[in-house]
């Protein structure tokens, strides 16, 4: 009684069929401590001809129970080779959403904590083999105004702001060191752990260097544009407005692979 | 077949059963208008005598249906009633959340926009007849930290907050007035809409007004411990701290009717 | 003191800047009552030319307090229009998600109770002038598994779905009738009101109905290939698994604009 | 310049003061694996008597950074009793929310796989030195309705159930008991592997075993009621109907140190 294997007449392809929002536990690759343990979200797909009636579901989460052990953006093309395979599929998607913890140092005190940093690892391979992949991070930061720094005699409104970039790119990098470009594209940086003196440092810090959204999601394009290892890109950044109860919000996409999107006259 | 209604021999009183989490579009009433269209998430129950093995859900169902045009504090009482009488219980409980929304002008441009409030309304009618009501307000506010401003040479980290503030009463207010006692009791308060004069404004009142989340729940105790019509209250404030990915938080609870808890020696 | 509209030097066009979750009530088209009050979450863009530090965020929000009592699909476009003018920009985008009840009346007792429907209003402008609309419905249906039935000797597992469509289309069409078409391609429809000789209608219908998620999406693109009316559409139907922790997805997009996708011989 | 400490001249205590929602890597007890890595999100507070201004934040996050690696309810009171001593307050607040996973053996076929469990741990120390612990267990669950199953001729409604228990307790117990005592309540229990004669089995044991929401949370109340370790206990389970779009909700509270609530008689 294998339903899903019998014929279907509809004639119609499924791009993606699966398994989502399973929470699992898994190890990571780690820059400076080998490897992490955290829990991912994770969705897993692939594509169904138009001649069977359904997947076999089960063996997505088989996959996932011999691979968790050791995530990173090196092996996820063998898992979506195996997961092809074993679902008998043209195509096949991984979606793994994951905090990952890095220990931050306080800027004067030096006292050490972990900061969480939502991280996605997306990955296709499509019918010709080719593989996909991009890498996302969100990154809390702060933000002052300048437009408020300028006309206020004293103070600006500053905030919570997070930034989620997502990248292409042509080999291995570590998220550590794209969300240390994200922290240094900022009024300032975000920390768990602030003593005294580095409150005083982050508030002055801040203040001496007002961004608007528009100018976070600048500095860092500017800083991607310069890196050759990143092929395509998408950032946009959220600023939780300290003087409004909505964002204040920017996008930018920039596919390096089809055009000099940035070969403009400076006016 | 009425399943529901045979007896039960576990010997176990259910204290609540019913319907959760329906959304439904409801007609509260309005200050200023007279009424207001919102839409609610609705939870709905009454008690289940031990007796019996199950409760009638759809009759909650068409409940909703006849009072949703017409839903204020003042006729809570009213509705529970008529819970009660329908589900031929003992007890019965209903929880409103709605966004509610306030014209509020700008403090210098006077420019009007909405702003959005999330309240609840809870009630309970229990077996002797007497009715409970608490009514929850969700308010926005600014905080800016006093810590920051007095060690920094410049600026001072604020951001956005929330204060939930819940509370019991002997007799009917508006909404609209508790909501503008926790906006008098921040840094400054939180608009949708302000022009460049306004955010110069807003920045310079909530630099000149510093409070910590600890200062912001006691300032709005001090206003309803006055206030006679509250006979209990709970206050919590949450910072979306700028500095930091996680919040700050205080929460103040007294009950008027069991104690004087503010009679202390001031040291 | 206009920092926004000083010049930026980084050379860098910003795709979207704007107002993101900003919630407003709102008044939309209604094929059976005239409109309906309703509360959207919206994110309103333009884009900002490399020469510009940024955006005047407070416009935006003037924009919606003006247009707020008259939304639907008709209109956006003259939204768009009025954002890209009042913002001087070459392209607007605006995101509206909200709620929105139909009353629906039970199949055997005719009781009527309202359901809620959450949808989408996706709108650009781009810098040709060229408007494009995207219209997506979430309709929660039920499942029931076509090989658990087979395999057991009595009963089969159901569960709530939910599927969500998106459609772009050449005139205007009522998001009721796109409900509908959806809500008849399941293995039962959901109510908020069921009476008891309702509640054996659905479970005998959805018995006899069985439909893998795989079948769902199916079902709903071959009835939206039929209709020349909609130019591109995605289907994906999450099942919230009774025998799982987690859901069972199937995701078809077609693009009837470029290929006739499904135009492969019947095997 | 320790704002924090200056005097306060308001005369209001506040209840708790802290850190809230930070995400945290923590180690907990496993009753199998010896630890288990998991991630929590933390709430942690102390009151702050009348006669201060603020509180010490960063004091939090140093205590969780020390304990992290080493969490489980025998702990809990050296947690507190140290977070009360550095802060120099009366009493202290933890909260801690995490996933937990169990590896399961399908019913038939034994292929194993982890499911997610949500816990929580909550603890309090008061002025008087006393300890209170709630230990709180999220448990996915089938039911299948006994109603729908009498009515119709063919099959039964069923659906995903999701259980949350709070204990108090005498002694050390093992979370995986308190699940596994919920589980064996339901219609069925949820897998996160199954092969097709498992998902036979599941199907036609929960037709075998229709129960109610109301019957899941008396069934799960004797038991409780019957172990002499759990002094207090709240059970709700909501099921995520699978012919409406809103739950069905049942809720039982019971405190065995004040009363012999169950001593009714048997009508």
């Amino acid at each position: 009684a294998d339903v899903q294997s019998r014929p279907d007449h509809r004639n119609i392809d499924i791009d993606k069929v699966g398994v989502k929002n399973i929470s699992y536990p898994i190890i990571v690759l780690d820059k400076f401590n080998g490897t992490q343990n955290t829990v991912a979200r994770i969705n897993i797909y692939v594509n169904l001809p138009y001649r069977h009636k359904g997947t076999h579901m089960s063996r997505f989460i088989e996959i996932l129970s011999e691979f968790r052990r050791n995530i990173s953006i090196k092996n996820i093309p063998q898992i979506l080779e195996e997961t092809r395979h074993r679902l008998h599929a043209q195509s096949a998607h991984i979606e793994m959403i994951f905090p990952y913890f890095i220990q931050k140092q306080a800027p004067v005190s030096r006292a050490r904590a972990l900061m969480e940093y939502i991280c996605t690892i997306k990955g296709s391979l499509n019918g010709e083999g080719l593989i996909d992949l991009v890498v996302c991070v969100k990154v809390p930061i702060t933000t002052l105004c300048p437009c408020s720094k300028e006309i206020s005699s004293v103070g600006a409104h500053n905030q919570r702001g997070e930034v989620r970039v997502q990248v292409r790119f042509k080999k291995f990098f570590w998220i550590e060191d794209l969300i240390r470009l994200v922290e240094a594209s900022a009024s300032c940086e975000v920390y768990s752990l602030l003593k005294r003196q580095d409150e005083k440092f982050v508030t002055e810090r801040a203040y001496s260097n007002p961004m608007f959204v528009e100018d976070v999601v600048r500095e860092i394009a500017l800083k991607l544009d310069k890196d050759d290892n990143f092929t395509w890109y998408s950032i946009d950044s959220e600023n939780y407005e300290s003087i409004h109860n909505h964002s204040a919000y920017a996008y930018i996409e920039t596919d390096k692979r089809q055009e000099n999107r940035r070969s403009k006259p400076a006016s």
